[in-house]
Formats: structure tokens, sequence, C-alpha cells
């Protein structure tokens, strides 16, 4: 099953694509960072990004979508501008029919290091180990990577005790 | 000409289409709000957006689209919420190659009313004043029809003055 994850931002959205052979076999298979220009307008923003989600899931084929959840930020128009953003991976993402998990960046952390506090050179590193990568990926495409393991994590604890569904990041009981 | 209006919002976003035959011949073609289910997770929110967009679009063949920007909230989560559903709103008209503009409260208000500070009240009646209508649209239609008939006076108005755009919901001069 192959998962793609995503970190999505306005001017940096990055996305990564894991392979998960059996629970203790994940395969990396791509990850990257999808970059705006800001002295674009913003529907043009929004349509590089839509279009950027649209060709990665017609290049890799993913089964499922984890995208982490975001921060509402201290300052309000940065707000809205994350919101946006989101809005347009998300929709590129329903686009394709495929399911979308959500996980906060708690949850990503727990998952991946092990403790929610973990720092985002914690995070790079775990991934790089757990992927077995040689080269550490751009922070954004760690962190979506990180959010793909996340998915895959839950996943198995919700088939171990086997609980009914990992519904919008959240394990719920049957 | 026909001008798509949106007025996007995650619970409710209103849109309307009008067709500029000429610049003091208006017509009201449709109007309504697409609603999403409050108890579905934000991705499934997201389609509804998305795909209701789409249908409009496909249904109407609007040239243009005039969306309304959005005031940040005093809530973060709510303004968080804004943002993504006008994201998938953007998203479902760029993916038609549509022009986006985009225009402050402010502006769909002294465009429609002749000045800032007009009521929902205010704006509904002009709308309908404007557009020859018998019976009052839903506020959020009302509004996404108001910021139709904004464009088309912005973009007048850039005509009269010979100015080179209205980018971005800003009159540009040459």
């Amino acid at each position: 099953m192959q998962i793609l994850g995503i970190d999505p931002g306005l001017r940096n959205t990055g996305f990564g694509i894991i392979d998960e052979i059996s629970s203790s076999n994940l395969n990396y298979i791509a990850s990257g960072v999808i970059e705006t220009d800001a002295s674009n307008s913003l529907p043009e923003r929004i349509r590089t990004i839509l279009t950027s989600i649209d060709l990665i899931i017609k290049e890799y084929k993913p089964d499922v979508v984890s995208i982490e959840k975001v921060f509402v930020n201290v300052n309000p128009q940065s707000t809205l501008m994350l919101g946006q953003a989101r809005g347009a991976a998300i929709s590129g993402c329903v686009l394709h029919d495929l399911p979308v998990f959500e996980y906060t960046a708690l949850q990503v952390k727990q998952a991946v290091v092990g403790y929610g506090h973990a720092d985002k050179e914690q995070i790079k590193k775990m991934v790089m180990h757990m992927l077995s990568l040689n080269a550490a990926p751009r922070s954004d495409a760690a962190d979506a990577l990180a959010c793909a393991l996340a998915h895959s994590h839950y996943k198995r604890i919700g088939q171990i005790f086997n609980m009914a569904s990992v519904k919008k990041g959240r394990i719920r009981e049957r």
C-alpha cells in the first residue's frame, strides 16, 4: 500500500510517498517540496499546489493520503493563507477519490519519534532511519514522510487492537 | 460575459451568476448556496464544495470568477476552516482555467451600495434592484451576486479610465 504524506503550506508544501510492503517493511518511494512564487496571485499559487498534487498522484498512484493538521498561527492572515493552501492540497486528493486521513503534528511526532516534543532534526533523523535514507530530505519533505509513516503506524495499531478505524486522525473503538 | 460570484464559507458557500450583456444591462442567471454537513470530515466537506463549484461551472460556463476576500475571524480555528473552504472553491475555478478576481467585502459594498458600511439587508436590496429580482435570495447567495456585480463595476471603471487591469481586486494604472 502506497501512502502519500503531505505537509501543507502556501509557500512550501512537502510531499512524501512510502510503500508499506509489510508492517516492518517500509520503502521510500519519493519526496519533495511544491514551491509557489510569493509574487504570484493567490489563485495562481493555489493552482500550483493543486496541479502539483494532481501530477504526484498520477505519477505515483498512492492508495491513501495522510495530511498534517496545521497549527493556527499567531498571525491570523498567515492562518488564512495556510488554510487556503491546505484546502487546495486536499482538493487535489479528493479529485482522485483518495481517502484522506488527518494527523496533528503531535500525533505525527509521537508515532515517528515516540514523544510529542521532538524537534525537526529528530524527526528528520528518525525518518532517515526508518526509511534507510542516505541523505536528509528537506524539512518539509521530511515532515510529509513522517506524516505518511504516522498513518502506517496508527493503522497498524488499529489493526492490532482490533479497532474500527483510524478516522480523522483518531483511532476509534469498535 | 457571464460572471460567477462566490462568497466562500465551510458551512455555506454562496454562488451567483450574472450575465453582463452591456454595462447597463445585467441579467440574473442563477444563484444558490452550497451547504456542507458539519458532521462530515473536513476532506468530505472540501469535496462537497469542490464538486459543487465544478458542477456550477459546467452548467453555466462563466467566463470569469469574482470571489470575496474573507475576513480573518477572531477565532483562529474558524479562520483556518474558512481558509480551507476558500482554497477548495478557488481550486474548483482554476481547474477550469477561469480567471479569478478577488475583492474585499468593503470593495463589494462600495461597488454595489456606494458606501462601505452597508449592512446585509441593504446589499440584498441593491442586488434585487440591480438584477430586477422579485424575491430576495438567501444572504450568502446575495453576497455572491454582489461580488459578481462588483467585478462588473470595477472592470467598467477600469475601461472608462483606461486603466490597465483590475488585478487582485485592485485597479492598477497603466
